[in-house]
């Protein structure tokens, strides 16, 4: 056995007491009532990273949630890593499909499951542990700092500015990063594109007030049908987006890149029934894959209006409303979407309603190039723990402030992450095996060897 | 002063206080927890009629709600008044829209605020008012029969039965109804058609779990974009229902008979204002008023799914919902429409989604023949209080038990309402004029003179 694996046996006990103790605190950053949640979970990090060997670590107001940053400088001559992580998690709802509350974490089938098992408390903390394995242990020499923030659920609005007035203290050579996947608990997998996302609430006014149906009903414009009508109407037969402009900047990936990508292992039967979906849907004449890793979508990730209770209420409902998103491959620019989005939606209105379209927020794509030391780096440790080469992907997820990173200060980003699809972060009964968690441990401490070793 | 208004006067805190006690019962019939106030609500109607002066009054079960049932026989072989009413309201949401509570009416600028102020709670009172009136004044000359039921605003699924099993004692000439409405105040109004209804509940099942909308958006079909494309997909660009089979057996309305329906004063700028909309929508072709009197309607009362809380949450949802319903046209069958929507919209789903259909009610429409001689005491009694003779209209409103009582009891209803636009009724803020309550009895007291001396 491995000197980490036995660390990791003889501790591990703690390191869940602890990673649990994490999840209990419900630091949902989109809903405000969670607000002194977020500084609970801010003062758990601080706690967790001097136990874990950092030389300091504070808790940075913003304007918003705070940021825990955290850091060992060995030597300032040497390479440094930052790692970026955050506290915060997604709500719960609809809370009754949960088979446990969501924030109290169990283990079942070798499973943590809670909110937050998996995105992003239990693969940050993966970070915790392996650091610590590192400093107590003597064999850190790289210098290490953490930045854990509290907003990444709802967008990061306030890390690009607190980035921007902690350039100095941020310094480093480059940013890893585990909140992303691996394709099978077996493929080891580095994220080498995100998606970026344009996301906001469209209301529908229609009548002042909501109507009688049967009086008013076949007369006046109903906010429902009319937004059906609109949502129905930004997407052709072809799945492809009809706003004007909208694949103006998407570069088309050339075909040599699409036979590479259409190599990672995917088997879409396996798929399908995973997600339970007799067929899938999208864009025509591109693969699955393909679909969510190298082309924009169009989801409607919320609606409401009208009468939504039991029974059979007739109501000619005053306003309609929908939360709207698009996830955007790099190169399109989530500022422009936001606003050709707003501008278009709200001009294909009909008349007989009044249409208000709010951004909520947003976040550019991003691209690591996989001859990047660091990305080598990850590489050679996930060769290590998992015997296998990792494949680099394009994930259609968003992180939306790696880019956001890279033009503020200056740095790339290798997402090293180690969630599985069956994890099902963002849903009822997220979880994250064991399994990863403690390979994810072994192979951070892996990377902190193999980087320091190329970068001399 | 007449002695009805005399008597008005000196008894209208009484009345109102009595009405008031029967608001107060929040008889919300959509929802189950308010079953219990569906028997306090039929109690209370048992007392009013048996102080009132009824002989009898009783509380019926029903397999739903109970029924009120209460007579008073002066002379077997004198024409029977059979008074038709509900003692159910609406559901209150929003809730946070009402200016004053809606189960603790108040009066304000002459009006009376609550749930149920109108419908149908205030305008039933009339009649137990008008009905003491004459009793109390032995001005009775034809035999009253009252049939409370608790049902109504969910489609009135137990009373047919109820009425069959009741048929013998439920025996009268006409059925008398105060549950719809007046052009203006000043402009007494008998309503001679109504719409029918069917209503549906709708589910698209999209994947087994909600699903990360980065990682699966774009290539798993989005159960509120296919809901939105279904709904969209139900109407043209002419407001038509493309449903094969809906307009099979709609009566086309004769040339004239659009010109006499066109005379009703109707003012479309004061019609716009009062519901604020800029523009009207419906069916091309058609009037506003035709639109709602003569022609079948399409409206989404409720959608729902997804993501619908403060913030930005990015999901694929697993499912989205819709309350659907049509108002239907005299000779449309409800229940065929019923069975060919849920077949349709069925049909149409893509395969990427799971729809199905929950039929939840409907009704079917009703015309009443101007030459009726109950039809023609009414035209007299409104002329007599409001000086004008009354306008007979088709409303876009449904009463679905209006034309089971035709098939079930052989009885044609009068429907003499006295609500007004206004009112607000479904809505927050419903309201109800004094001087309508008022008016209305006396209207109702000079109707049972007129019929009873029409019938000599």
């Amino acid at each position: 056995m491995t000197a980490i694996k036995t660390y990791i046996e003889e501790n591990k006990d703690r390191f869940l007491d602890e990673l649990f103790g994490l999840i209990r605190i419900p630091s949902i950053s989109s809903i405000v009532a969670h607000k002194e949640d977020m500084y609970k979970a801010a003062e758990y990090w601080k706690k967790s990273l001097l136990e874990a060997g950092a030389d300091r670590a504070e808790v940075y107001e913003t304007k918003g949630n705070p940021v825990t940053y955290g850091e060992k400088i060995i030597d300032p001559t040497l390479p440094t890593v930052l790692i970026y992580a955050h506290m915060d998690v997604m709500p719960v709802d609809p809370i009754k499909l949960w088979d446990s509350p969501p924030f109290e974490p169990e283990i079942r089938n070798g499973k943590i499951w809670a909110r937050g098992a998996d995105d992003d408390k239990g693969q940050s903390f993966m970070h915790a542990k392996a650091f610590e394995y590192v400093v107590k242990n003597n064999l850190l020499n790289v210098n290490v700092k953490f930045m854990i923030e509290g907003e990444e659920e709802v967008g990061s609005p306030n890390l690009p500015k607190w980035c921007q007035d902690n350039k100095e203290m941020l310094q480093a050579d480059i940013i890893l990063v585990s909140d992303t996947g691996m394709i099978d608990p077996q493929t080891p997998t580095i994220t080498t594109g995100l998606r970026g996302l344009s996301y906001w609430e469209v209301e529908v006014q229609g009548p002042n007030r909501d109507l009688h149906s049967g009086l008013f009903g076949g007369a006046v414009a109903n906010p429902i049908n009319v937004l059906a009508k609109m949502i129905a109407s930004m997407t052709d037969e072809n799945n492809r987006v009809t706003m004007p402009g909208f694949y103006d900047d998407v570069i088309e990936v050339s075909s040599e890149e699409r036979e590479l990508l259409g190599r990672a292992p995917f088997e879409i039967e396996d798929y399908k029934t995973a997600i339970g979906v007799k067929q899938l849907a999208g864009e025509k004449g591109y693969t699955t894959n393909e679909r969510t890793g190298i082309r924009p979508s169009f989801d409607v990730c919320g609606i409401w209006g009208g009468y939504t209770d039991e029974g059979a209420k007739t109501v000619l409902p005053s306003k309609a409303f929908a939360k709207i998103s698009t996830r955007l491959v790099p190169n399109q620019d989530n500022e422009k979407i936001s606003v050709l989005f707003k501008e278009y939606f709200e001009s294909i209105a009909p008349k007989s309603v009044k249409v208000t379209v709010t951004p909520l927020h947003g976040g550019q794509g991003y691209v690591c190039p996989i001859d990047l030391t660091a990305y080598q780096a990850a590489e050679k440790a996930l060769i290590q723990i998992f015997g296998k080469r990792p494949i680099p992907v394009r994930s259609g997820g968003s992180i939306p402030i790696i880019s956001a990173f890279e033009e503020i200060l200056g740095i790339k980003s290798v997402l090293m992450g180690f969630g599985l699809e069956s994890d099902a972060i963002h849903s009822p009964n997220e979880n994250f095996p064991l399994e990863q968690f403690f390979n994810g441990i072994e192979s951070l401490v892996a990377f902190y060897t193999h980087f320091a070793e190329m970068n001399k």
